[in-house]
């Protein structure tokens, strides 16, 4: 079947650069020390910053919802699957980070989708989105008619020309708070700051700083200094830090309002099990009295960062949970994972398309269930195969 | 703030509409009996078709898993994110459905991003889509640069003509095999017989009917008798018959391997909460013993049926749990949805624009869950009101 051979030819080329793809499998509970297909392995490769995932208090409140609330939620949110685990948590997500009202989302994808086409929906609309941005700020872009411009990762200067020079109905400016491969922050209060200057829309996708960054882990626009505003639009993902799973969308009255009328991928998807409301509202509080652990997570960054201070290959600048090892070459990358991996380390070698070409790296991938043993481990690990 | 004016102008020209929707919470779980708001209301809203959404062994599935593999998964599938009872999860929805390989998603929505997007992503490329496709086979054919071709409903004969007249280097039929706004099938044997024809891929959406149609609830594909094949993708949901929430993707080994690979839906999301993977695999197992439930429903259908015969609205010729009930009119439709409001009984008004102008139905929505006496009940209070 003629159908198949493009796949084929696809996945051929993949194959002779290395990019072949694999499930690994887990045995055992998100965390760092993974059984991963049989072999227990010391993991930094998750997103779960705050080592929630697998939180007795959290996973019990998932129970108790389910024993409760039932298994699913039966329909979409403005249909009938609006549970009041689902409504008590957005209500919360909002007083959280300081905004008027929030909406509930399955994944972070989903949230995105909803944004930025419902903001910049027409042809006479404009999209200002940083390089580096993720994939579904990029794809939440191409469901919108606007016109996209993409700037150079944080220049704020090409920003600037960018937006002076467009005569579009409504602007919009999109971002991650923190890239999820540098691991480095948005200058959150220059893009507010432009997005004031030009009457635009600042949508901030903080999906790695949530529960991590700010005061009470309320995220990166916090740990800027910027107080919740009309124009912005915040995404913060609740499968990250938060341990759980989902996305949410926080705004003002008006623009929650309006997503709720308008975004596709908030009416046309079933609503999530109500139980990971009740799990997530658990987790809110624990990310609010999560001082402790956003102290040994800082700690932990400190030590990795001291320990691989002077090796072949630079730690990019980050203050977050992400700590990307450049090491440039692609199988170079892979070859040290490697290395790492018969050592029982578990550290994601990324490369391009992922990153750009020449900045192949291992994303370390910190959490506060790591121990300062775990990263005196790595680091000594890395120190040896220097 | 000038940004805010055309969000303003768009609700008050919905709210002029009498297109104004809001969340109506519910204080129970999903079920037939559902409190609303305190108010206990006879539901006929959810598309919990077999009465799983609050079942006592899949809430009991989903609280175990919870204990056993924690609350989050933590990363996406092909990260670290892919734990035992994921894994599980895909093989027996493979196998339960015929395909070879199965991947999964936390929602249909993401998974229909994932199929057509990967099949057809140049200009080269072609999408033939019936015109009452579900918006996330919309937008996902929005992702794709392929050109689109939208037919009537269901309309073969124009289909032929469309594929005859392309000359795209491939050829991407996409299907809802249950329609949501008016539960009748897609003529799944003449849509596959066109793609043999035509060398096309057939790409159906079961979302409605997974878990209701075929023998032991295969879906609509073993309904119509049409086994698996290498150019069929299936795409099911997991929150509506199987009552708990995600969706899977099934397919060819070679399909899903280049899903695997190319599908940003599926590569930049965090996979869903294990405990989800687990109480679906205790789902699958009542779907496959589910005989006693569909013939129940079954039963509910054609009682339903005739009771609102010679009724001045028609109910749409449907088999399945879909039952809609066609008034026509946009305020005589909510009015009728409101008199059954008043008196305990919530059924959906659907309205333009989700339905084309005149159409406007009551969407009666039939559970395993519901009784006779449930049915009789509406039934009566649709013929007190005639």
């Amino acid at each position: 079947m003629k159908l198949e051979t493009r796949l084929q030819q696809e996945l051929a080329t993949l194959a002779e650069r290395g990019l072949t793809r694999r499930h690994r499998r887990l045995d055992s509970p998100c965390g760092p020390r993974a059984v991963v297909e049989g072999r227990e392995m010391l993991a930094f490769a998750s997103n779960d910053y705050l080592g929630l995932a697998a939180h007795p208090e959290i996973t019990q409140a998932l129970a108790d919802g389910a024993l409760t609330w039932g298994a699913g939620s039966g329909a979409a949110h403005l249909v009938s699957g609006h549970l009041a685990p689902h409504e008590i948590l957005a209500q919360r997500l909002a007083a959280f980070t300081g905004f008027a009202r929030a909406l509930t989302f399955s994944t972070g994808y989903l949230a995105n989708l909803a944004v930025t086409p419902s903001l910049a929906p027409g042809r006479d609309d404009a999209i200002f989105a940083d390089k580096l941005n993720h994939a579904s700020l990029i794809d939440a872009a191409q469901l919108s008619r606007a016109r996209q411009h993409r700037y150079p990762h944080n220049d704020m200067a090409a920003l600037e020309r960018l937006l002076a020079a467009s005569d579009a109905r409504t602007k919009v400016i999109v971002t991650d708070a923190v890239f999820s491969m540098d691991g480095d922050l948005a200058p959150l209060a220059e893009l507010f700051e432009l997005a004031e200057r030009f009457d635009a829309w600042l949508v901030v996708d903080d999906a790695h700083g949530f529960g991590v960054l700010g005061p009470h882990g309320q995220g990166s626009l916090a740990h800027c200094g910027i107080p919740a505003h009309p124009r912005i639009v915040l995404m913060g993902t609740l499968g990250k830090a938060a341990g759980v799973g989902g996305a949410f969308v926080a705004a003002s009255e008006l623009v929650i309002d309006y997503l709720a009328h308008k975004a596709r991928s908030y009416i046309f998807t079933t609503a999530a099990p109500p139980a990971m409301a009740v799990a997530l509202l658990k987790s809110l509080e624990l990310i609010a009295a999560g001082d402790a652990r956003r102290a040994h997570l800082a700690a932990l960054i400190r030590q990795l960062q001291a320990g691989l201070a002077g090796l072949p290959w630079t730690l990019l600048p980050s203050q977050t949970a992400i700590q990307p090892l450049i090491v440039g070459d692609n199988e170079a990358a892979l070859a040290l994972a490697h290395a790492l991996w018969a050592q029982g380390l578990w550290v994601a070698a990324i490369r391009p398309p992922t990153v750009p070409a020449g900045t192949a790296r291992l994303r370390i991938s910190l959490s506060a269930a790591h121990s300062e043993a775990d990263v005196a481990r790595l680091v000594a690990a890395l120190q040896a195969l220097a």
